[in-house]
Parts: structure tokens; sequence; C-alpha cells
């Protein structure tokens, strides 16, 4: 695998994108179209939230055949919580739009991002529809990539390409998401293609199980957004062997696919409103794969341990006190715990001496949490983000 | 029921306080002594926390008896996630002190509360014995509520009085916390003085229910700590006829004790570190009791939320969110949601027309919000608090 430098969404074979601003920002590009220029194999992994945005919605029930064309994305906007009148007007700008594409309606796909409890201002994205369709072009990714973005400070992209039996095969995606995942603001979005040849049932799986390692470990305030959406679409015009589920090339192209979501969801970690700090959190030795990930978690989520690391603070005691609480079994006695690579605690004892050495290396930018439970053989990294004055202030004001 | 103005816990029957400064902290009172008379019933609930500091796991051990008579509680260190030392020091400070005050030392009892992982100064403690003792008295619970405080801005005290079979019986407590419930430094300490004479089972029921019923209904960060303590003791000096559980007096001395566990919390929550407002969480039409409060739960640690409240922020979208997210069953379509006593959404759709009115209602220092789930019988209500910056600043610091 190599990584393909300035990749975009369009370096894969057959991919056009689009991009404008319709109105709904403050002069910023917020409408973005994504065409493969022939049916995708697609599928999508959605929010697990109860309460669904209607693109989300729609999204689902139009992925039941596994196959897209096209993405019309905008910011500014969630249309989440708006019921029938919101399901309608996702509804008929994707109509309205297929027509235009001379597209089924149900092969064009919609995600929104933005507030919640607001009708999406359709009229406005209607009056652009044709715009955005004429301007489609193989060279737009860059200027479609910033038009998702709602708090994010940059954008997001990211390539790769591999070979399957001998063919290059590429693989790229966006994403946009500053605040993952949280409800409003800060909707997590990726969107992925590739001139792949993969079956349908293939790409679902490996869409999955990209996801559940890379956007799933991620945490940065512990909120689920409405709005949550990956969505590939696999084009075959690499015209490689189709790739079928359980072979050497499945693993080949997921390996891919996996690094691809994981750089994105490590960028949007980065981009955390108001963070100062990239945290890596593994535990080890927990009793199962879940109890590795509710403990890391657990400790990605505490605003304490948090504004502990916003803070360069030693108060390493916060970490040993979230894991109590999260509801895991272990034995307080046999815990493990360093914190900027230094054992802090061990032994059921406080082991760290040098607490000028640990405030030190609290001063960095990328700090590594790791507790050993020592109750079992499964091990779970998770990727967080601290807590600061510029965080709460961003959500303060943002609606 | 009558509440008693500025009553403390040396109001009931036979019990004195003692309070000193011993260098735990910079010249503010740390060391606090409660001591009955006569050998009282008792009861506690402890953290639920894996991690449990030393004077926890001691106080689950003496309690067993459901006798003690004396409690010594140091601010400044929390005496947790120090190992067999920790143990050996909580014993030692409580063996000593049992001496000095010719009882067994198994109804000596210590809470302490501070930073974590880090060894208590027992040689402080132990030279200041003495003077603390001596200095017992009616008259110094004043000092002993503040000699418990850490970031707490005000003393939290409370007392009333009841009648039983024509006798008066007082109930009185001191609290304090201030980021319920934070792990280090702002563990939830509550002790409760009453003279009434009460059978040790009833005791220990009309304790787990009132506990249940106020100090496990408020959050202020989400965050479980290591050492919170709620301990009771019940000398009989009002000599009552014994109240026994499923008696009418047993539920009388319950709501009493209700009353006094829950305006405590409510204190604690208005106390919260760095907040500016109270939020009362109303959670109805649940499933079930524990649907409701992990609903209402979820909207209370949402920090979207808080920070929405902090900011007077309409962007109620992040209600609705939250509860999706919160894992309880029920139909998105049917919510419906108040914030600021205003209707913001019903029947699937925004239904606020007045944003200006809602503003200003969000303006407020008392806020209320209501959620429907329409989806059973239940309800729950807990207290909260806004997440400001002030927040973050004191816990990025505090170590």
């Amino acid at each position: 695998m190599k990584e393909l430098k300035k990749g975009t969404i369009s370096t894969p074979l057959g991919f056009k994108t689009s991009a404008l601003w319709c109105g709904l920002k403050k002069k910023k590009p917020d409408l973005a179209l994504i065409y493969s220029i022939v049916r995708a194999h697609s599928a999508g992994v959605f929010t697990q939230n109860l309460v669904k945005a209607a693109p989300v919605e729609l999204g689902i029930r139009k992925l039941k055949d596994n196959y897209a064309q096209a993405i019309i994305i905008n910011s500014g906007n969630a249309n989440c919580c708006t019921g029938k009148q919101g399901l309608d007007d996702a509804l008929l700008i994707s109509r309205l739009l297929s027509d235009q594409l001379h597209l089924p309606a149900k092969d064009v796909l919609m995600s929104s991002t933005g507030v919640i409890g607001k009708y999406l201002p359709r009229e406005k994205i209607i009056k652009a529809l044709p715009k955005l369709v004429g301007g489609l072009g193989f060279n737009n990714a860059h200027k479609a990539s910033r038009a998702i973005m709602t708090t994010d400070t940059f954008n997001k992209q990211i390539a790769v390409e591999i070979k399957i039996k001998n063919r290059p095969v590429t693989i790229a995606a966006v994403a946009k998401g500053a605040g993952t995942i949280a409800p409003d603001m800060a909707t997590m979005l990726c969107f992925v293609t590739t001139d792949a040849n993969i079956g349908q049932a293939a790409l679902k799986k490996a869409l999955k199980a990209a996801v559940d390692a890379s956007f799933n470990c991620i945490s940065i305030d512990g909120q689920m957004s409405t709005n949550d959406s990956v969505i590939i679409m696999a084009n075959g015009l690499a015209a490689n062997a189709m790739i079928n589920e359980n072979s050497r090339e499945f693993k080949i192209f997921f390996q891919a696919l996996k690094y691809v979501c994981l750089e994105l969801a490590k960028m949007i970690v980065k981009d955390a409103e108001g963070a100062t700090k990239f945290i890596e959190i593994i535990v080890k030795g927990a009793k199962s794969k879940k109890a590795a990930n509710t403990a890391a978690m657990a400790i990605a989520n505490s605003i304490l341990v948090k504004t502990m690391i916003a803070g360069n603070n030693p108060n390493w005691g916060r970490i040993p006190a979230a894991l109590g609480a999260a509801g895991v079994d272990f034995d307080a006695d046999k815990l493990e715990l360093s914190l900027g690579k230094k054992v802090v605690f061990k032994r059921a004892i406080p082991v760290l001496k040098d607490r000028q050495g640990l405030i030190k290396s609290l001063k960095k930018k990328e700090i590594n949490i790791t507790a050993n439970l020592n109750n079992g053989c499964f091990e779970h990294t998770v990727y967080s983000s601290d807590l600061t004055v510029e965080y709460v202030k961003v959500n303060m004001a943002y609606n």
C-alpha cells in the first residue's frame, strides 16, 4: 500500500466533485456533490442515535439495494428533529438532483451537518442545483472537502493505492468533524470513493469493520451525533478481478480502507474543538474486547482527565478513579498505570518519584495513557483530546 | 417537620464537634471531629467506585456491627491509591484517636477528601489529635463544616425537627462537595447526626433510600469519586419510642432524612465548580424507573447541554441528541421536550416560535428541562449544573 500525497476523492477513476456557496453559511462553501460516472456498489454506516436526521433515515432506506451514484452534502443545517417536513425536503432535493443527473432518485444520497431543530432552507439548495451539477469536474475535490466543514479548522483528505492481483486500485476519502461525537455542530461525516471492483457483501463487511476500528475508537466529548455517516462508493473502474469476502484480496482492501479511516479519525481528534493535545489511551489485560473498550472510553470521556491533560497537571489519580467507575470488572490492587510513558501506579501504590519529569512529559502535544487491568488478555486503543476553556467557549456560543 | 434555622450537627442531643488546622491545607481548617457522647446506631453508604480510598474500605468494615461513636475527617488528601500504607495510616490514626476518646477503635471512623495518589502526612494529624479532642464542644459545628470543605465556596448544613409519638427528634447534617461526583478534588461527603432512637435495620434502610433519592440524583460532571461517603449516627438521646421498620414513625423519620439529604444535595449542585446555573431535569413517560434515571443522567452529563445552558444558548437540539444516545428505548417521534418551561419539540417537529423568549428564560439562574418519552409511566428528576470556562480552569489547575 502506498499513500498518494495530495490525493483526493477524485483520485480514484471516475469520480467527479462539485462545490459552491448556496447561502446556508456566511460566505463559505456549504454545498458539495460527489458523483461517480457509473453506478457504484455502495455501503453506509450511520449513527446509532435513536434521534436520526432526515437524510440519515433516507440514506439507510436508499442503501438497502447497495447501490448509489451521487451524494449531495450540505453544511450549516442538520435537517434533524424536523419531522415529515424534513424528510420531504431531503426527498425533494435528491429527486430534483437525480433528474438533472439523469439518474434514478434512489441512487442519489444526501448528508447534512449543522444545527438541529431548524427546517432546511430548501429553496436555497434547489436554486443552486443546476450550478452544482454544471460544476462537476475532476479537480474540485479540495473545494468540496471545505464545503462539508463546520467548526473544522483544516480539511481532512487521504488517498492510498493498493495492488489487487497486480492491478492498481485507489481508495480515497474525505471527512469532517471536530467535536466527535457531538450532536449538532460537529457531526462526523466521511465519504469514501474507490475504483475497486468489489462485491456488495464484501464492501459492506469491509466498511463496517473499518469504521469499528477507526471512527468508533475516537471520542472528543462522548457525544453521539444524530447525523454521523460514513458512505463508500466503489465504482469498479479499476477493472481488477472482483474482490470477494474471505479472499486474500479482501484482506488487502480491508487493511487499506481501515488505514484510510483511521488516519481520518486521528485527523478529526487533532482538529477537536479547542483541543491542544492528542491523547492515545491503551487499555490492556481486560476480560473482553468490550471491557477494554468501555474502560478506555471511560478515560477518554472523563472531563477531569481531559482538563488534567489540558493543564499539564500531574494529578493522575483521576485516571484510576475514572476506571473504577467504568462498570468494568478488575482488581484495583492489580491495576498498573502509566501516564506520558511513565509508570505512576503499580501494586496498589503510587510509584512515580520524578514528578517534575512527569509534568515535562505532559507538555508534549501527544500524550499516552496506558492502563493494564491484569484481568485478561484483551486490549483496545482509543484516541481522544483534552478539554480546554476554548472548547467551552465554542460550545457556549454555537447555535 | 420543621426546619431549624441555624441548626448544625450539634443541634441533636449529645453531639460534640471540634475542628482545627493541622497543616494539610494552607492555613485553613482541615481536620474535624464529630463525636456522640454515647455509642450510636450507625450506618453508611459509600462510593460504588472499584477504586476505593483507604478510609472508605475501613469504614465499610467498621460499620458491619452498625455502631459508631466518632468520625474524624480530613480535607487536603484523599488517602486513595495508597495501598497497604494508606490503610495502616488510617488505622493508626483512628486507633490513637480512640485511645484519647476512651473508645474501642472499631467505633471510630475516618473520612478523607482531597488529592488522590499521595500518602497521608499522618504525623501532622497524629500531632494534632490531643488538641482536636480537647476542643470538643457543642458550639464548634460551623468550624467543622468548613474544615471538611475543598473547593466548596460555602458550607452546607441543615437541621430539622420531627415529632415521634409527640417527642421531638432532631436530624441534622453537614455535607461537602462542589464537583460531584468528581474523583479527587470534589468528593461528596455527608455526615448526619440525630438523637433519634431507631433500630439498626431501620436506620440502614432509611439512609440507603434517602441517599438514592437525593445524592444519587445529582450530577455535576458525571464523575464518581473514590471517597464518597454518607454516614449517619443515631444516638437515641431523644428517648423516643424505638423506631422500627415498616411503622408510621419510620415514614416520618425517613421523609425528614430524605428532606435533609435532598436539601444538601441541591446545595452541592448550587456550589458546583464554576457553575452559574442550577438545572432541574425531569424525564417522564419512561418504561421503567431505571430508564427514566438513565435518560435524565444522559442530559445532566452531556457537556454540550451544559455548555448550552452556560451560554444562554437556545440550541435545544442537543437535548434530543443526548437522549437518543442514552441507550434508553423510546420513539423519537413521540418525544416531547420543554426547555425553560417552554415547549420546543413535539410530534417530531420543532414547535417553538418565540426564540427571543427562550433566550430570555435561559438567562434565569434556575433552568428546567422536561422530556416526556411517552413510552411508559415512570418519572425521575435529577439536578445538575452548567459547564463553564471557570470549571475547566479550576480542574486544569487543581493538584
